[in-house]
């Protein structure tokens, strides 16, 4: 029997991160982690819906959540089994709907909105394969997976004959690969000891916690005082000692010429890379960038909005480190696509997990990656933030720096009920209780 | 006495252009243009309001809507004099605001709600000082004009002093330029002949008329279909003769590879330009097609979101043509920055106006660049498409090919208070009827 969809709800959900300046950086000294969240409900005999998310970090979430709802006719009361027969005309009719469109195309509220719903699909499919995501895809045929990418605009550098050879000459060697992935994780770095807004001995604090926990790769954040900048990168070098991995994060606070400038500064401190060091629209820019400060890797990706943008980034030699975001791309179908365009051009993934929701999503887009495209641990960390993960059914399990394969089915994004109740804006039980001076008791 | 914004209003307006394929392309087959459309109400004696549009082509412009809804809180209760005191300052507040900014940053949904609030904005300082907005414009102090600019991210292409000398150099010059606009207008070019969903024989008769009624530069729509491109060419070609000048819009329907093909095979009909060969975002793919191409020159600009991709397009020779659209940049503001650096780079700009008040809007810009920017008429036309224009107040004025300068206060884009009722969607007298099957009497 085929599964209809018969509803498409969308709900805004946000976490009153700021009050603890969690998540604060150069350019966001403020946000309260949240997430534009989409329920496809169905027919299914045992009741399985697909879940689906879009981060944001406060305002504004609701105007993702109204593009979600305008979306939402797209898929309402199609089957389940006519979207996932051919993920590539399925992505294809949502992100190339011709008026939709016009108000991206394929950037912004409009593909943040894609991407909830074109995930939740995904979620859906995976609940009802009975499988992890990430293992749902490494089973598909690799012509499906090929098929499910839109090649449009990419072609130059990469077309489908080339991404089905890629696939195909890691097919003999992934089950090595699953069976490691499963015995020993995938590797981890934090970003939870060096938040901006942080005060020092809260940074020095976390990070003595994160070398005892295991961690080998520790994330600061960078950008607004130079003076600042680089008292705690000697703080955080001092306390990770000489060996372990130390990245930077400018959060796209300065421009070309001071990147160049204040990189070479900090370079003493041998960060691994330098993340937005510019405008993410910025591709020469990131090149010159690239070019200016080697040995130091120039990494972006969380706020590059398509992959035409990726594509160029890679072509322009203007990154050492790629950084996808499932959430902020077209969803699964357009991580496809940039997954292969890093492994042609030989730059390793490392997608982007700094939100609510971002770490149980981009588990499943690392594993995936090393076992069926890249076929190499070498350079490849994923993101791990500290916070928030409570509020799922099948939270990220990560232990001495590694993130554990997950094992339930489906994409791991979908929330606790009674965490969307209290946390739904403006109506939850938190945010009344917020506005009425209360205390919230959960 | 100061002027308080007292409310800012949001309105969902839509009209049907899509039954007679008036606007179709290869890319949008069938749009209704569409304003997500603010009205800032203030307390000036006069009653005096201020109103601004971005522009949309249908489904998705109630998401405009509500983003501009989002930012309205920015703009309520400010007066205008302590937004327009520091014109700089109050973009960067709009377009900066670090969460509304993680939903762009300053592209799509967003970043087209910033447009229509900064214009609204402009359209009130030029009402409140009597004054078309280009007379505004060019009478600011060039001091003034700089400070509105935000240089983040274009200082390695044009810093503040350059553009203050490039704005000097033209100053003993601007009157002369004035003059002359005001008695010869602004040269235009025609859209309206060729849109790609009228058959051949319209086609034919609406360039019979363009050649009649004085045109002298005739745009056409490409690129679903080589041998109908090939066969409307030569029947517009043969139209308005060897000496006219032809201009060619893919809308973004080929990869780099296939344009470079179809490009070659069009031009024995001696295009001026070929606009939006592929995606608005692919630099480097456009660089690679101009180098092509040549002599046909490659434009594009109508998606192209912000100031720091039109640097790029300038900084890697990947544009002839520069088609800002002031609609779909950050609003006047960032306008000024494309203008300087396409001045900087001596790329002509032809501002995108293919929209329903985007004529209205971009005459301004384009006359407002050559008094006070560019100094030259060379290869410079604007964009004009026939509908729409009645249901505005101050109607653009084409005359023999030729815009005349607007006259009245304001940014020329307030709309009647009937078409506004009529057409607002999905509750206006003429959806109504539509939706009842009944004809809509106006």
């Amino acid at each position: 029997m085929p599964t209809t969809i018969t509803d498409v709800v969308a709900r805004d959900i946000r976490f009153p991160t700021s009050s603890a300046r969690d998540g604060s950086d150069a350019m966001n000294p403020d946000p309260d982690y949240s997430a534009a969240y989409v329920v496809l409900r169905t027919d299914h005999p045992a009741g399985l819906e697909g879940h689906g998310l879009t981060f944001t970090i406060g305002r504004g979430n609701e105007v993702c959540v109204a593009a979600i709802r305008a979306l939402a006719p797209l898929v309402r009361g199609r089957t389940l089994e006519s979207l996932t027969g051919d993920m590539g005309a399925f992505w294809r009719m949502v992100a190339g709907d011709s008026q939709f469109r016009w108000i991206g195309p394929e950037k912004g509220v409009v593909h943040l909105a894609t991407a909830a719903i074109v995930n939740a699909v995904w979620d859906l499919y995976a609940k009802a394969e009975g499988k992890p995501l990430w293992k749902l895809l490494v089973d598909l045929p690799v012509e499906v997976l090929v098929d499910a990418i839109d090649f449009r605009y990419i072609t130059d550098a990469l077309t489908p004959e080339e991404a089905l050879d890629m696939l195909r000459r890691r097919v003999a060697t992934r089950a090595d690969r699953e069976a490691e992935i499963r015995r020993d994780g995938f590797p981890a770095y934090t970003t939870s000891a060096g938040w901006l807004g942080y005060p020092d001995n809260k940074v020095r604090h976390r990070c003595r916690e994160a070398v005892a926990d295991g961690w080998t790769y520790v994330k600061m954040k960078v950008g607004v005082d130079a003076a600042a900048d680089e008292r705690r990168a000697a703080l955080i070098r001092e306390e990770i000692g000489p060996d372990r991995v130390l990245m930077m994060d400018a959060n796209q606070c300065w421009d070309v010429g001071t990147a160049i400038d204040r990189v070479r500064a900090l370079a003493r401190f041998r960060p691994r890379w330098i993340e937005e060091p510019t405008s993410p629209d910025d591709i020469l820019g990131h090149a010159a960038i690239a070019r200016a400060v080697v040995p130091v890797a120039v990494a972006t990706g969380e706020h590059v909005h398509n992959r035409v943008m990726f594509k160029q980034l890679c072509q322009a030699n203007a990154i050492g480190v790629c950084q996808p975001d499932v959430a902020r791309l077209g969803g699964v179908n357009e991580m496809l696509a940039v997954l292969l365009l890093a492994a042609k051009f030989g730059i390793p993934v490392c997608p982007h997990a700094g939100g609510v929701g971002l770490c149980e999503y981009e588990q499943h887009m690392s594993i995936f990656d090393y076992i069926a495209v890249s076929a190499s641990l070498e350079g490849r960390v994923l993101e791990y933030v500290a916070h928030l993960h409570e509020h799922f059914l099948d939270p990220v399990v990560v232990r001495r720096g590694r993130y554990a394969a997950p094992q339930r089915a489906g994409f791991s994004i979908t929330m606790r009920p009674e965490s969307c109740a209290a946390y739904e804006f403006p109506d939850g039980d938190f945010w009344r209780a917020q506005r009425a001076g209360a205390a919230f008791t959960g």
